[in-house]
């Protein structure tokens, strides 16, 4: 507390991330990491960019990125004016929420969801509505058409990992013509559907995607947003009046090398999906009630025993899972698919704190 | 304009950066990049950190860079505690005028100065009122003492490179007691004295600077702050409000690599301080006033030419400088020091063009 601080800092409550432990050794299940790491073609590239050209600025738009994304996603019509990148999707969801979620009526988004949806709105000053999630933790779309000043979720939704069909989502769609609705597919890769299709025929959809997950780059720090030119244009702005340049050289060299290896993406995103199947399987045998998962994570509450106490007892043999203290969810662990041989060694220690 | 953007897009001016050519070979003196590359030891630390642990997140905290920086300036008894970290000084920037220039009162600074200030106030609805430097274009301490919800400059400032001394800048922070006073050194380290000194008895001095211009590194995205602890606090809630992390892996370990050789920082800005010298004398030749500059650029005005006939027709030479279209600076050029080749290629053109 300082005589120094603006108004706005007095009233924050920071987003708290998942721990970075920097002890070494760990099983590390609790920031949904990639368990592979990126492409090789991705440290090529990194390294080719490391040199003297680092004196100088990054290009402030990045151009070279948002072709290649247009390029990746073209089989749904997408030009580069209509993609916007930034630093993770995090600073992505930012300049979302001041461009495009700041209205006078509320921001929708579910009660269970990314936790820093509500830090934004106090950073911004937003007023925001969350919406329940029906009893088995899904986003009844129906509960969307009432007055608001936009709609935000992710899909799969996090931490629950519960995916809408693309049917579900047009419905919120055309429901809401009058807002943006922002759709979160920050794990969509691990098994939901996108709904980049949509955004020929829905001007007030956009959609943000990560690097972090699918493409194993959360240290390399690249999200994106693809969506009408006019909604891109308002992100521009905001980008522009903050900071002209949030995407290294290294960032960008690495981006777009992730999006031109589609055989490492394909192969390593099945394999994440595949050990997901099996685990949620072993955790079902030792007594855990599963959500069907779309994501790289699974969301499991055993039928017994308390979550913090297990979450505790794993962490004490060295794995990291993540358990959120919020109403509703609190006897739920959050749990990253990691290899094979992670999910192993947690279903292992599991079935013996469990004895 | 679209109805979805939120109000604040409809008013906002975003920054202009100085452009960034994409043609090959020209020379590119107008955003004062450094002319040498960023130490070895900073490309080896960068290719080291290239492999599979950027599936990881980076440290939001980025402890490893604030250990360096603050080791680094151990002599000015800087702790951890009292740094911050951003993608380039222009994030700091941005947080720092949401977290401790926005306030009832208007913020300061100058007149002539870095036009990314009045952009972020217009971002974040602060009131500002600019202080005319004098007609030598110099920044008159005794102007600040007035009323105001915060006061920001550079120093040396852009795009004038004058420099004003520690005692005049201590005279500003006696004179604001109750406000934030904030000193960008973005180009300190060519030949201006930091205030960093000043901090252990100013709890109201915050310092900002960036690796872009003395560590050569505009295309890695490295800039910080120095101030009391409760000012970083500030800062610290600001960002991880708005982004866990900023700073991916390769910026962090860059960045500590670069604060380390002291060798390489030492000889390359010692030789951009040289060429500077040189080229003033040049340019006084050609019958141009030149400001006295502590930066890595000039700021110049011929006493016959037209500034902006005089950029485009360097341009034409494929020799990109800067020329601001505004009030009072509308004959100037600002001219980033290059090496001396490419100082002798600008003067060689000039004198070819004033014939």
């Amino acid at each position: 507390m300082s005589r120094y601080w603006s108004a706005v800092v007095h009233g924050l409550t920071p987003y708290v991330p998942g721990e970075q432990p920097k002890l070494p050794n760990l099983v590390k299940l609790n920031t949904n990491e990639n368990p592979y790491g990126p492409s090789p073609k991705v440290l090529a590239a990194l390294r080719a960019e490391t040199g003297d050209t680092l004196r100088l600025y990054p290009d402030p738009n990045a151009d070279r990125l948002k072709t290649a994304l247009a390029a990746h996603f073209a089989h749904f019509g997408v030009t580069p004016k209509q993609v916007f990148v930034g630093n993770g999707s995090d600073e992505v969801l930012a300049h979302v929420f001041l461009a495009l979620l700041k209205h006078p009526r509320p921001v929708l988004f579910p009660d269970i969801t990314y936790s820093f949806y509500p830090v934004y709105c106090g950073l911004y000053g937003i007023h925001f509505e969350t919406v329940p999630l029906t009893d088995a933790f899904e986003i009844h779309p129906q509960d969307y058409a009432r007055q608001n000043g936009g709609i935000i979720f992710p899909n799969p939704n996090a931490p629950t990992g519960r995916a809408l069909t693309t049917a579900a989502i047009e419905q919120i769609l055309t429901a809401n013509p009058d807002s943006a609705v922002v759709v979160d597919e920050a794990y969509v890769d691990f098994g939901a559907e996108t709904v980049l299709p949509l955004i020929a025929r829905h001007p007030n959809l956009l959609v943000v995607q990560t690097l972090s997950k699918s493409r194993a780059l959360a240290g390399l720090r690249v999200g994106f947003a693809i969506g009408h030119a006019d909604l891109i244009e308002a992100l521009e702005r905001v980008k522009n009046s903050f900071n002209s340049y949030p995407l290294d050289r290294l960032a960008i060299a690495g981006a777009v090398a992730a999006m031109a290896d589609k055989a490492h993406f394909e192969r390593t995103r099945q394999a994440v999906m595949r050990s997901r199947e099996t685990l949620a399987k072993e955790l079902a045998k030792l007594d855990f009630d599963v959500l069907p998962s779309a994501a790289n994570f699974l969301f499991a509450r055993h039928r017994q025993r308390d979550a913090g106490e297990l979450a505790a007892a794993l962490r004490g043999r060295g794995i990291v899972v993540r358990h959120f203290r919020q109403p509703r969810i609190e006897q739920f662990l959050r749990i990253t698919v990691g290899t094979d041989a992670q999910c192993l060694t947690l279903t292992d220690a599991l079935r013996e704190i469990l004895g």
